[in-house]
């Protein structure tokens, strides 16, 4: 080691900016799903990270700014997994069920992710609830696509058109509120989430595209 | 007219406490959910109430207690509207449709209400969230006893409790996210929702409680 290393071993490892952001980031994550975003300190993220504080304002700034940072983070990863695990190949309720089970699989692997993206940023609200919104609105649209394909398999493509956005908007809703439930129930696995929701949703949606329609009984 | 009345007309009429923190509420809600929480000014309150600043103070507190007084009634009519509309004598998917009727005609009747538990309670967050997860828990406590009864009925009532909270979890975040969705698309009737919902998650029930269960085809 050198004289300098034994001096300032952080300054040492001369590490990518990348390298240290995500170590930031991942420190920050874990730090504000542990205690939310108001009690949420910038020591114990600097301690966690192994990174100077002073580092972390440089590289992704203060607190309010740290936090967007784990947002906007998250919910790119977990869009990206969802996204990753849809085939575009398969037929639309399979396509819908590997996005449900990759869903599933990240609220489950990355539970803290979700705390943030779901408990903490909305309850903050302002600009952080902006985010997940704008995530949500991505969420919305490759759920519509999906319903509006297969309306259109089925030479439904007007019905579909009309109402896919507004049942997209549902679904994601009533996956979101599912796997909120699930972070106080998390005894289920989560590949039973993923199937309870085909069942729910989509035996529904794939009576309705056969042409069933549910009326009420008067 | 006495004399007094001239001087003072507010004083003049005596009106019931109850009465002036209804006129003091529904101005709230129209002015909450007009500009949001932190934009609005407690002088429009008091302008479009009619009731002077000090009143409103002494009545209902300031802003913040003002505005958990508003989210606590809308989120108790909401509720109550709700139930309301079930009839526990029908089928279960009747009472289904019939709640959610009701749920949608008061978000179409009272667009303002629904705004300000929705959107500007959420995006605030703090208490005021708490507030509206809290009127969440006692909508998804309604929806598990339909669906726990529904599944009774057909002789599954072990599966329907075991799912029967997630379900109703789901169910509930997919009626909110439905409901926010056509605060930008109201151009659709409040009953068309309501039959969007019944289709998108009542046949998938109801073919779950058959015996009907969605698998992958793999």
């Amino acid at each position: 080691m050198t004289e300098e290393a034994r001096r300032s071993p952080e300054r040492a490892k001369r590490l990518p900016r990348a390298v240290r952001e995500k170590q930031i980031l991942d420190a920050a994550v874990q730090v504000f799903s542990r205690h939310g975003y108001h009690s949420a300190s910038m020591d114990e993220v600097s301690e966690v990270a192994g990174v100077s504080k002073p580092m972390i304002y440089s590289y992704l700034g203060a607190k309010e700014d740290l936090f967007i940072h784990c947002i906007r983070r998250e919910a790119n990863r977990l869009l990206a997994a969802v996204e990753a695990g849809i085939k575009p190949d398969l037929a639309p309720d399979m396509q819908l069920w590997h996005g449900l089970r990759s869903f599933y699989a990240f609220v489950a692997e990355y539970r803290e992710s979700w705390t943030v993206l779901h408990r903490q940023a909305m309850s903050v609200g302002g600009p952080f609830a902006d985010e997940v919104n704008a995530m949500r609105e991505r969420a919305i649209e490759l759920v519509a696509a999906l319903v509006v394909s297969a309306g259109a398999r089925r030479g439904l493509a007007e019905q579909a058109e009309s109402s896919g956005e507004g049942m997209a908007a549902a679904l994601v809703g009533a996956a979101e509120s599912l796997a909120d439930w699930w972070l106080d129930h998390s005894d289920v696995p989560d590949g039973v989430l993923a199937s309870w929701l085909m069942n729910l949703v989509w035996l529904g949606f794939n009576d309705l595209v056969e042409g069933a329609v549910w009326k009420p009984a008067e």
